[in-house]
């Protein structure tokens, strides 16, 4: 089943100093081509404003050649699911998010969708996190409680986006990611975790996976040193 | 009911440059002599290894004259918070120490003590957060899933310890601080929150809270722009 996934997670829309999207916009089309999408359900739901959040979405990918729907303009977002072509969920809260995920009960359709019939899944930031096995692992505060933080399970990993390494110059005492992980990794059965840098991008094609963009991952495992993946770098033993 | 609650709230146990509660130790002190205190009670939950937490505690606060008993090495947890004459408890995890609270049925005897007896309640980070209407403003990862985000509601309101501003120079591209708590205040219903930069303190006698320590706080509310508020002020309006 897994072998027909095509899934590509950003750690961010954005890096320092460009526009949005404009860092990825060559792995995005090269992504999408293998399967001539030419529209894209776009999900809003983790800011609370989803015209707005759609409108800023639709004119980089338009640039890009793809017409984008956004799912909340759908009469019905599972039907939506069911027909899209490929789907893009952005970044925002990652609790409300897969809240709203779950509200609108749309798990099983995009999971579907993705692991039987391989329809492209693009992530970025909230929208990576929710393609993971849970949430445990965002950075985002827990502003609306979702039933569970079992997410989406497109992979069997947990990904941490906008992955940041201890400043060393920093005045503040709040813990750091790496901290904050390894805290996450005291707790019995819990799973790797993909730190993904800013820039950095995860790719997927059935039981390959692979680090691309334009910055490398950091990977945390329990009773392990962290360890550092390249651009370039196969991380296929993730799967 | 209210009027016999004794408070404080601290942002962090620790300030750039200082030990473990140095910056607090004056606040400590005099906060805790009108109550006549002689043992604290340590919940050292928010982090995995209670003796480590509760052994790194204990130095510091000895040499205010205080001592320490950690609430995991009491027979029965319940039995010490009913018995405690003061309760501490630390940073950490907001979302393990949390879930332990309910797990060990913690809440109720803990806001009878606070609310009802009086004995002084003293919060570091994690534990300045559980004090609150609910932990939706914590900074940290969801690394386990308490019952609830319903805290133990000593003030009806909403901390937000670590409190940073915007750093302009910073090339990450995670939500500020500020943005985070917008997106929470967009939610209807929700309480005011309170941005305790690190070596911000909080207390609270009855009905009167006041901002103390070495830096002030800043105050988010539905709808408003956010207001400063600095060591000394004043902010009984809260409670």
């Amino acid at each position: 089943m897994a072998s027909a996934r095509r899934i590509l997670l950003l750690s961010s829309s954005t890096v320092h100093g460009s526009a949005y999207l404009e860092y990825a916009a060559t792995f995005i089309k090269d992504f999408l081509k293998k399967s001539d999408v030419k529209k894209i359900l776009f999900v809003p739901y983790a800011l609370k404003d989803h015209n707005d959040y759609t409108n800023k979405v639709r004119g980089p990918l338009k640039e890009l050649g793809y017409a984008v729907e956004g799912i909340h303009e759908a009469p019905n977002a599972i039907e939506a699911i069911k027909s899209a072509e490929a789907i893009y969920i952005g970044g925002g809260n990652t609790f409300q998010l897969l809240k709203t995920l779950y509200d609108l009960n749309l798990i099983q359709p995009i999971q579907d969708r993705v692991l039987k019939d391989g329809i492209p899944y693009i992530g970025s930031s909230a929208g990576s996190n929710v393609a993971t096995a849970s949430i445990n692992t965002t950075n985002d505060m827990p502003i609306v409680w979702p039933p569970t933080l079992t997410a989406l399970g497109l992979v069997p990993f947990n990904i941490n986006p906008h992955y940041i390494d201890f400043d060393p110059d920093s005045k503040h005492k709040g813990e750091t990611r790496e901290e904050r992980l390894s805290q996450y990794h005291e707790i019995p059965g819990t799973p790797p975790v993909l730190g993904l840098r800013e820039g950095a991008i995860l790719h997927v094609e059935g039981n390959v996976a692979k680090i691309i963009g334009v910055f490398g991952a950091k990977l945390f495992k329990p009773g392990c040193e962290p360890k550092e993946y390249n651009v370039g770098d196969d991380v296929s033993f993730l799967l």
